[in-house]
């Protein structure tokens, strides 16, 4: 297990198992120096942690959770094209998708759960350009959904 | 003409006309290995394809049908860049904007039209990593928008 | 005082002071030949120069100030990371996020605002690539929200 898997566990979480590659996209992409991730539902054991909008149905706690529980997916699916997480230089960009009433206005809020988790795993390697944006409504009801763009530098590079 | 545009008419369907470069934006734009697509819109013929909301104007079935046409247009919009469709390695990110109302969450189904379509005319190329995400509204109220970045290799690498 | 920073002062505009780096995300990452923005609201003088829904509550022209103002902090961002906008080579992408009503379909105008701005000030190398979408709700009930990403180009690689 690799120094970024131990730091998710002594949060008390893990990563999901890898997951499965639906017919026509993938969940994370290798171009480059780069990893960029499909947008991530905030589903952990088979079930979505929440569903429906931010300033109605879903409280701003049950809000972070989620975007916390996507960048878990995300973590995931990058895991499964570069194999190991000790391979990410930096975190570079991450937008957050937030189900939002017109009224609710606290998406950076939200976002937060997933940008100090980032943080408390990746340490300085964790930093990152960040996009909040409000959404009429979610794939499957969600709440959150969260992409990812990650730097990579491979195995053979270091051993140059 | 390519054998990337040969599919798509055996799929009964035809690469728009380039479109026009409007003033301080641009259809498509190359950097580095990578060309990205402006926001498409489902525009064939010089009309939308549909117009509304998702889930309370446009059918399921309108929608995907919309998705495809933006896929054709960010196709054309590639195309005026780099002269030849067969240069593209591999289509890397798609996000697919879907105007929803707050109930409608099948944006993945709407985003399946889009995708399997680069699915059957790049074939393993064709692979991506996506977001679908839902809207209030959309550029001259279009149900979808979709923009895509995709990977190149100039002939120039390829004659090395 | 950078070409650039003169333009902008020409159209009687200035760029903000440095944004101050927020916890866990930065307002623009380098990475490569790239500077990514965070999402950049229309904050100028620590005041939002409009907040609400285009649609509803922020008229037209004060969406495409916003823009703007989304758009100076944007580069004031770049700057921060890059010390010149002199080294900016193009403009990459912009995606304009516009606060609107279920019935506002003119984010395309809005986002000219921002769009017209980056050609006068960058000229040729202010062509872009952009997405212009409508969102339920912005952070701090912001009207608009820009990311941009641009091409740079290193002293040292000048020197070369």
């Amino acid at each position: 297990m690799s120094r970024i898997e131990r730091r998710v566990e002594r949060l008390g979480l893990q990563l999901p198992a890898t997951p499965k590659p639906v017919a026509a996209y993938v969940p994370a992409i290798k171009t480059g120096d780069y990893v960029h991730t499909s947008g991530q539902l905030p589903i952990l054991n088979g079930k979505m942690v929440a569903t429906g909008l931010l300033g109605r149905d879903v409280t701003l706690e049950q809000g972070q959770e989620a975007a916390r529980a996507c960048v878990l997916n995300a973590l995931a699916a990058i895991r499964s094209v570069i194999g190991d997480l000790e391979e990410i230089t930096q975190i570079i960009r991450m937008t957050v998708y937030v189900a939002s009433t017109p009224d609710f206005t606290d998406q950076p809020e939200v976002a937060n759960g997933a940008s100090l988790f980032l943080e408390k795993v990746f340490r300085d390697k964790g930093s990152h350009a960040r996009s909040a944006v409000g959404c009429s409504s979610l794939p499957r009801n969600s709440p959150v959904e969260v992409e990812l763009t990650v730097e990579i530098l491979e195995r053979g590079e270091l051993d140059k």
